[in-house]
């Protein structure tokens, strides 16, 4: 936003590229969407920020604006808590060091979850809250389906870490657990069952916990495609899920959004043409765009995103098929029959992405419109870092 | 650095991770080893800043802190002309809208050069120098390796797109070519071969220039790998270069440097284990690793990066074979013989990355030590945007 010649109304034509594009009515939709959808079964939805990183946006996406909200860093937590979300899950295992400013979060009026698994972090956290006189609110992570992290359900293990947690000085609030497999998920009866699979699997924990005269006020599930798929949520209290504000081709080919629910693209304009070769060279390469290919383990491989024209129409079978740092190459998907479009030197193009979470970290602002507009409304900043 | 609780001594054990650090005397034996190949063959060195985005860095790369350098973006040219870089090439192909920042850069007194391959290029740029009086310096980009952009050598192209820059108010200055397949050269022999191709083909274009009438005082090359295996630069002027600084784990498989080179790492701290699995949890995931899979594609694929104690000394076999945003996950390469080595809860692990210019995109700053020192000395402020 610096360059000195730029005009005084911006507009998706005139911005500098590369830039991030979105589009505010397809967030408001796919937030309004999923409210619903949990609304209808009853269970509050904490949304996870650590795909927008902006305040502005998570306005949109929180409840009255700033309510409950899950984070993936201290940085976003203290950020959020700066613009007054004060009820908050930061949902990656915590390490010692960081139980500071988890503190300094509580002390400044912001309810703030911890989450860990182990005997290790469970010590570490109730010995932290006896030092500071702070019982740190921890929830333990159950492993639903194999992903990543959590405690196996069944394992006396979450018994012994909930003992910890509840008679040593922390404030044991619960469960939580996120069942990441269901991004491979390839139908509906899969989406489904992994939706089933993860709160059967977090329900059990919780009456576990209570059996051992433990409390577990808190039953945290959550992923895009379990929220979106639930048909059932007894027991559980609240539904993250992230990445479903703005979607991307990854829960496209996951089944869970349409492409035209994207709410987010990158901006780019052809800088060349190596026609020998059917490729059309453009100003955003993996600095813009990220390296994510998750696609690349779909039954679509959709390469580095969709080309689409400047009214957000994805061109026939173009993709970004290549990049480097600051080019990409445009080309038809492999296979095709349709014919390489004519984009003249300057035009310019919008490039849906794999992963909207890791395309938007690359930028530093969002570039908004609304739908049917080419206007540039606003400029919401995105920040990083931990 | 801002975190309130953080002694004052900063150094690599109580740093708040994940963090990117930079050993400074490796990056100075980088730069002076390929300074002192390059000074042999009588060519200086313009090194390219897109993998380093730091003045700090920029100052200890360049010749004379502040000479001959290369940019991938109109905002690496605008930070290193006011931190006093003047002599610039804006090695990507230049887009009809970002040519008013060139003239600004130009008019400030920045000698920049932009490179184009096409007659739709030449006429804007040509048209562009004589609405402003400005003849904006330009280097005619060939395609020495079939790569990525660039006119073929032999092609009239070359001479046609001289013509209009030299005799339609430009200021044509020579070639340039990028042998990107370097990247994926196997052996010296291929290296060798590779260099010796970009130089004839660089050098062969610029004579087809000067036989045409055409100045061609400049004929630039380079790409990591072959400006190290380069033998002979006979009609070269400069060479290009920009991740031999840090160097990284892509440089290592093609065989242009040693693990013990590469100067950067993520910082990482082990907040979980899961045992039955043999994975070891790291709160460092793509967020400061980047998506980058670069030895994915190479003889021996290094998954997200090579796990090292916090002396910087590999652990054996152990790697970071996965992650998610801010979760990573270390474990023993398939097929290895070795025990999970014991890295406890709040222990600390070095990862080298795949991409060293992906990873330093990731991040705000870099961490800087000297070799045998845990002390962090500096943090170098990392830019990014365009």
């Amino acid at each position: 936003m610096s360059d000195k010649n730029m005009p005084q109304t911006l507009n998706i034509h005139n911005q500098p590229t590369p830039f991030l594009l979105l589009n505010r009515d397809k967030l408001e939709r796919n937030v309004a969407h999923l409210r619903q959808h949990t609304d209808r079964l009853g269970v509050p939805l904490r949304p996870h920020l650590k795909t927008v990183k902006s305040v502005e946006a998570a306005r949109l996406i929180l409840s009255n604006g700033n309510g409950p909200a899950t984070v993936s860093t201290l940085k976003e937590a203290e950020v959020f808590a700066a613009a007054g979300c004060h009820d908050l899950i930061y949902a990656v295992g915590i390490a010692p060091q960081k139980l500071p400013r988890v503190v300094a979060l509580l002390n400044s009026g912001t309810d703030i979850s911890v989450i860990l698994d182990s005997v290790e972090q469970a010590q570490a956290v109730a010995e932290f809250s006896r030092q500071t006189g702070v019982a740190i609110p921890t929830l333990i992570e159950i492993d639903s389906d194999g992903h990543r992290s959590g405690v196996a359900p069944g394992d006396p293990l979450l018994i012994e870490i909930g003992n910890i947690l509840h008679h040593r000085g922390a404030e044991l609030r619960g469960i939580i657990t996120h069942a990441g497999e269901s991004y491979h998920c390839k139908t509906l009866p899969a989406h489904q069952a992994m939706a089933e699979k993860e709160r059967a699997a977090a329900v059990a924990c919780a009456e576990a916990l209570r059996k051992a005269g433990l409390p577990s006020p808190v039953v945290s599930v959550g992923s895009t495609p379990t929220a979106h798929f639930s048909q059932d949520l007894t027991g559980v209290t609240e539904v993250r899920a992230g990445v479903f504000t703005l979607f991307d081709l990854v829960m496209e080919g996951a089944g869970v959004c349409q492409t035209t629910d994207i709410a987010v693209s990158v901006v780019a304009t052809v800088i060349g043409h190596q026609r020998q070769k059917g490729w059309i060279m453009v100003d955003a390469g993996w600095m813009a765009m990220s390296r994510d290919r998750g696609t690349s383990a779909q039954a679509v491989d959709q390469r580095y995103g969709i080309v689409c024209d400047m009214a957000g129409k994805p061109l026939a079978d173009l993709l970004m098929v290549d990049v480097n740092q600051e080019h990409g190459i445009l080309a038809l998907r492999p296979g095709s029959q349709q014919t390489l479009p004519e984009l003249p030197y300057g035009s310019r193009v919008q490039i849906l992405p794999n992963h909207a979470c890791a395309t938007v970290s690359q930028h530093a602002e969002f570039a908004v419109v609304r739908d049917g507009s080419d206007e540039i409304e606003a400029c919401w900043p995105i920040f990083r870092g931990w």
